[in-house]
């Protein structure tokens, strides 16, 4: 099957505009078809600290209401993604920015009112992602950049996790493609020793991952990002990789086996 | 030639919350190849006063500085897009909000600083649309929504005035389509009296427009509007339309003859 790649950045990338910079034209540079899943960073809060408008938060969880949601389409889906895009066709990448609403490419669930109402909070079901809508547009030979927000098909807008839209595109492109899935991550990718950045473990698998698990090699912090990582490889992704923006083709590679 | 259809609306609609709603639930339920192309509306201004931001004005026309960039690029290509498209697939209508910097749609030109610098403000030169790459998102089965945002291809976005893009991508398909450009305007079309919102000319060609224009029918206010008009349809353009949000298939029809 044709390679695909589907890259995802987060605040460390985003609020960062050197480092930003340098990830844009090294992404651009790849050959392989591709998609870039961007998160949202501290931009959204400072305008709103600007707006002075308060973030909700309900047990040190951020609450989107109505105000927070206009905040973060505004700067997610236009203020990073266009700026994003408009970088990546500076270096020849035929970039397209899109929302989950775009296209209908991500219908997704307002979160579930239980114990906390989290307000517009989009929440991805297995299969909802639109693969062959994704899957026409790379074929022309376009690079989707996607903005964490994905709406519920009756007319609302939502604000959605970045590294689950990452995953979800990857699994429902896994079909057509072979996928690589890569975490741009604060630290050069898994270590064995939090404090020393040059502790790479350079791959893991499910046996490997249970291994260090048990001998206390790989704590708390890491373990949820792994278990979504196996998570994605059992749903058909072809490796997931988690680096540092420093160096996109290094890290840890995690397969099956 | 498969007929297709480029509406264009401005502030009279986006600022009214039902009016838009009413346009994008007529808009979403024709059945026609379609582009919808939105300006701007007061919702940036607002926002920028929220913030403490005075526009910028030079000789009565307002300045794109870089903080006015931002601002209208989250405005536009963000919460107004984005909302649209999402307003938009409820009706069950296809649609992909997109800038001229997405998959390189309208590579722009900086305003030449003269007299006046203008800041980021792009404008279009003839043939600069990429015709190509619209024409296959349309024959998919999209409906391309156009905020009022280009770009320079060197990583700068660019403000960029919606009828102008409109009356460009009207030009630009009109080779492999038979275009219809609808211009939503504050009032029922032309009109012979402006006082009297019943007074609509419900046809146009070059020779009437000479007509009126002597007689004094047609005066200042609306002889550029025409003028951009019959200029679209010069360029290939099968019919322009000039009509009220409330009527989206009423106003004035204006033909080359």
């Amino acid at each position: 099957m044709e390679p695909l790649i589907v890259l995802k950045i987060g605040g460390n990338v985003i609020d960062n505009p050197s480092v930003l910079e340098a990830v844009l034209r090294d992404f651009a540079s790849w050959q392989t078809p591709r998609i870039l899943v961007h998160g949202g960073g501290k931009i959204a809060s400072k305008l709103m600290e600007k707006l002075g408008i308060v973030p909700k938060m309900v047990e040190g969880r951020r609450i989107t209401d109505r105000e927070t949601l206009d905040i973060v389409t505004m700067v997610y889906a236009g203020l990073i993604n266009k700026n994003m895009v408009a970088a990546l066709q500076s270096h020849a990448c035929n970039a397209i920015g899109l929302t989950g609403a775009d296209a209908n490419l991500i219908p997704a669930v307002k979160r579930p009112v239980k114990d906390v109402d989290y307000g517009f909070v989009g929440d991805l079901n297995p299969g909802c992602i639109s693969a062959k809508t994704l899957t026409n547009l790379v074929k022309t030979g376009l690079v989707p950049v996607m903005a964490p927000i994905t709406h519920d098909g009756a007319g609302s807008l939502l604000n959605t996790n970045a590294d689950t839209i990452a995953s979800s595109v990857a699994i429902a492109l896994a079909k057509s493609f072979s996928v690589q899935l890569v975490f741009c991550f604060e630290k050069n990718g898994v270590l064995r020793d939090p404090d020393d950045d040059h502790s790479v473990i350079d791959f893991l698998d499910m046996a490997l991952f249970q291994k260090y698990k048990e001998e206390g090699i790989i704590t708390a912090g890491m373990i949820p990002k792994l278990n979504n990582a196996f998570a994605a490889l059992h749903s058909g992704v072809a490796e997931v990789r988690i680096c540092s923006p420093d160096n996109l083709s290094a890290g840890t590679r995690i397969k099956m086996m």
